[in-house]
C-alpha cells in the first residue's frame, strides 16, 4: 500500500483558529496529517480513515498537547547594523536626547552601522534575532528594510532579509520601507528624497522583485501625509501592495490613508480616530498593533481597540522588534503586552498572531491549520491556549514545524 | 606539575560587580580559575602565572565574551500547584472579581491545588519554572512556601523547593510564607490562624530546618502589622531571619517594620514613605523590586527609587514568579522591566540581580566575580553588560556555570 502522507501528528488538541463555533477553533481530539509541505488532515481524529499509521511515512503522538498554527509576526525590522543598547543605557543615566543625538545616536546611528555591514556581516548579526523569534514559535515573519536609505543600501538589507529565509527555512516577507526616515545627505531636502524613493529606488526594487511590500512612517517626525501619499501612488502602478506607520504619536489621518490606497495594513494607530477605523473597515486592511513598542516607549494611549471590535477589522499583533523603539525578541512576549497592556483577549492575541498576521501579509496559505494551508505549525508544551500570553518568558514551544519540516 | 585548579577561563570580559572604581567592576581582558567551586583566581588575564594553561585540568577560551556571576533572583513562588491562565482569560473576557472567586479563582484555587498534588507532582509542574530561569542565566534562587497553609502543605512545598536545588544543582533558599493568606477553614479566625503560624508551623519547620527565612504578607487584603510582628517575634525566637511583603498596594509602615526586624529585606515598596526607606537603611534591609507584579497589576504608583539611592538602601530585583501577580519565567526580562518601568540603570539592574540580591538573601559567597566567591558565572552572547537589560527576551546565556559544573 502507498503512503497517502509525509507525516501524521495523532493525539493534538487543536486551535486551529478556524471559524468552528468553537474559541480558538478548538478541536480537542484532533489530529494533523501534511503532503509536500501542505495540510492534507486537520480534524478531529475520529474522523481520520482506519488504520491511519498505514497512510503516513512518520507517524507521532502529541500526547495530548496543544497545537496552534505557526506564529506570524508581521511586522519586524529584524535586519540592522549595530543595535542601541548603549544609548538605551545613556538614557537611563540620565543623558537627554539632544546629548545622545550629539554623541551620535538615535535612527542615524542605526543607519551608519546598517550601512558599514556587508552583507555577509548584516545577515551575522540578524540571524540570531531571527532565530530567536523562530524558537518561539515564529514560523514566518515580515522584515522591512528602511536603515539603508539609498538603493544600494536598501537592497542590501532586503537581500539579507531574504536570505534570512533561506538559512532557517522560514518564511519571509520583504518590505521597503525606504521611507523610514531622512538619511543625513538630504537634510532639509525631504522632497528631494521622496522623489528619489520613487523615482529610483522604488522602480529598481519592484524589478528586482526584492520587496513583496511597501511601507512609509507617516509622522511629524518622518514624512508627511502628501509624501506618503506619492510613495503610495509609485508603489501602486509598480503593483506593490502597501502598508502604513500609522498614527502612532499623533493623529494625521494615517489610517484613512492607509486604507485609501487599499492599504494591506495600518500599524501602530494608538492616535486613529473613528473616522480611520471606519476608512480600514471599508478597505478591509489590517489593523497591526504593535504592543512592545508602547511598552518601551511607556506610551499611555491606547489604540481604539472597542472600535476595531465593534467596525470589525481584524486585529494582528507584533513584535516590531526594532533597535530603538522595540528590541523585543519574541512575538508571546507581544501577545502577553497585548492583553496585559492592550486588554486583548488570549483568544484575541493568538488570532492576531497567526491568521490575521497573515492576512496583513496578503497570505491566504497559512494562519490556520485546515486542508491545502502550509503545514506550519508549532506543538506547545502548555494546559491551554490562554497560556501562551500568560506566561511571560520562558520557552514552551516543544516543536516547531514549517511546511512540514521540523525546525 | 599538579594541577592547581579545576577549570580556567580565559579571554573574559568581566562584569565583576565588585567596588573597582568601574562601571559593572568591569575587567576588559579578565580571566577567571576555580578549584572545588569557588575562584581561585577573577581578574586581568595578565596577572595569571605563566603558562597558566598548565595550571587547569580544564581550559578555555570565552572569545572576549561578558562573563557576569550567576544571577540571583531572591524572590520568587516557584513551587505551586496549577496556574492561573484560565482566570487571566476569564478577567480578560470581561469577568470580574467577584465572579472568578464565585467559579473557585484567586488565590485559593492555587492553594486548592497546591494542596491536591503530592510531593513528586509539585516538583514535576515546578521544575520547569525553574528551568526557564535557570536557561536565562539564574544560579540561585529563593523559593516561598505559602500556597499550603497548613502544616504539611507548607512542609512538602518546602521540600519540593530544596528538591529543585538538587535536581538542577542550581543554589536554592528556601523561605516560610505560612502568613501569605488565610485558608478557607480559619474564615473569620486570622489571630487564630497567626496563632497556628506562630505556636505550631513555625517551630516544626525550623526544628526540621526546612526553612532558611521567615516571610509574611503586610497588606489590608492579608494580615496586619500586629499579626507580622507577632510571626516575625517567633521566627526571631526560633533563630531565623525574616523578610516582608510590604506596601506594595498601601502603606501600612510595612518598610519600618522589617527594618525594627532587621530584615534581611523588604519586597515590593511601592508605597513605601521616606519614613521607610530611612528605617531600611539603618536596619541594612535590602530594597527587593518586583516590577513583574507592577507590569502585570497595572501599577502605576512607582517605588520611592530616588529615596533608595539617597540613603544608599541596596535595591534587588526579583521576578516574584507566581501564578497570581506575575507569571514571569525570567529574570532578565524583570531587569528589563525594573530599567523599562522603574527607571534604574541597568547597572543598578544587573547590581540588583547579583550582589545586592545575594545580601537579600544573606548571602556572602556569591554575587560578585572575586577570589573565594562560589564560582557561580554566565558566559552571554553581548556586546556589554546593559544588552542583559535592553534585549526583550531571547536566549542571550551562552554557558551557565554553577560551583565551576558547567548546567
Ligand atoms: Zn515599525
Ligand atoms: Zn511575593
Amino acid at each position: 500500500m502507498s503512503m497517502h502522507w509525509d507525516g501524521l501528528l495523532l493525539d493534538c488538541r487543536l486551535a486551529t483558529m478556524t471559524d468552528n463555533g468553537v474559541p480558538y477553533g478548538a478541536i480537542e481530539r484532533g489530529a494533523l496529517a501534511w503532503k509536500d509541505g501542505v495540510l492534507a488532515f486537520a480534524g478531529a481524529q475520529a474522523d481520520l480513515p482506519d488504520r491511519p499509521d498505514r497512510l503516513a511515512a512518520q507517524v507521532a503522538s502529541a500526547g495530548n498537547a496543544w497545537v496552534t498554527p505557526g506564529l506570524i509576526d508581521c511586522h519586524t525590522h529584524l535586519v540592522f547594523g549595530g543595535d542601541r543598547a548603549g544609548e538605551f543605557e545613556q538614557r537611563l543615566n540620565g543623558a537627554n536626547y539632544e546629548e545622545i543625538a550629539r554623541t551620535g545616536g538615535g535612527i542615524m546611528s542605526t543607519v551608519r552601522a546598517t550601512r558599514a555591514a556587508d552583507e555577509d556581516a548584516l545577515l551575522a548579526q540578524s540571524l540570531p534575532r531571527a532565530r530567536a523569534l523562530l524558537a518561539d514559535g515564529v514560523t514566518t515573519l515580515e522584515i522591512k528594510s528602511g536603515y539603508g536609505l539609498d538603493l544600494d543600501s536598501e537592497r542590501r538589507m532586503l537581500r539579507v532579509a531574504r536570505r534570512i529565509g533561506d538559512e532557517l527555512g522560514i518564511g519571509v516577507r520583504t518590505t521597503f520601507l525606504g521611507a523610514h526616515a531622512l538619511p543625513p545627505e538630504f537634510t532639509g531636502r525631504q522632497d528631494d528624497y521622496i522623489a528619489q524613493v520613487c523615482e529610483v529606488m522604488l522602480p529598481a526594487i519592484a524589478r528586482e522583485q526584492l520587496a513583496d511590500a511597501a511601507d512609509a512612517f507617516c509622522e511629524k517626525i518622518a514624512f508627511t501625509p502628501e509624501q506618503t501619499r506619492r510613495v503610495f501612488t509609485k508603489a501602486r502602478e509598480l503593483g506593490l501592495r502597501v502598508k502604513l506607520h500609522a498614527d502612532q504619536l499623533s493623529d494625521l489621518g494615517g489610517a484613512a490613508l492607509a486604507a485609501e490606497f487599499g492599504a494591506l495594513s495600518a500599524d501602530h494607530l494608538e492616535y486613529t480616530s473613528e473616522a480611520g477605523v471606519l476608512a480600514m473597515a471599508a478597505s478591509g486592511s489590517v489593523a497591526v498593533l504593535l504592543p512592545g513598542a508602547f511598552y518601551a516607549l511607556r506610551e499611555t494611549k491606547l489604540p481604539p481597540i472597542d472600535a476595531f471590535r465593534t467596525h470589525r477589522v481584524p486585529i494582528a499583533i507584533a513584535t516590531d522588534l526594532n533597535p530603538g523603539t522595540s528590541p523585543l525578541l519574541s512575538l508571546r512576549l507581544a501577545m502577553n503586552m497585548a492583553c496585559t497592556l492592550f486588554r486583548l483577549t488570549p483568544e484575541e492575541a493568538l488570532r492576531g498572531a497567526t491568521i490575521n498576521a497573515a492576512r496583513a501579509l496578503g497570505l491566504a496559505d497559512r494562519g490556520t491549520l485546515a486542508v491545502g494551508q502550509r503545514a506550519d505549525f508549532v506543538v506547545w508544551g502548555v494546559e491551554r491556549p490562554a497560556d501562551l500570553c500568560y506566561w511571560i518568558g520562558g520557552a514552551l514551544a516543544r516543536e516547531v514545524r514549517i511546511a512540514g519540516r521540523c525546525v
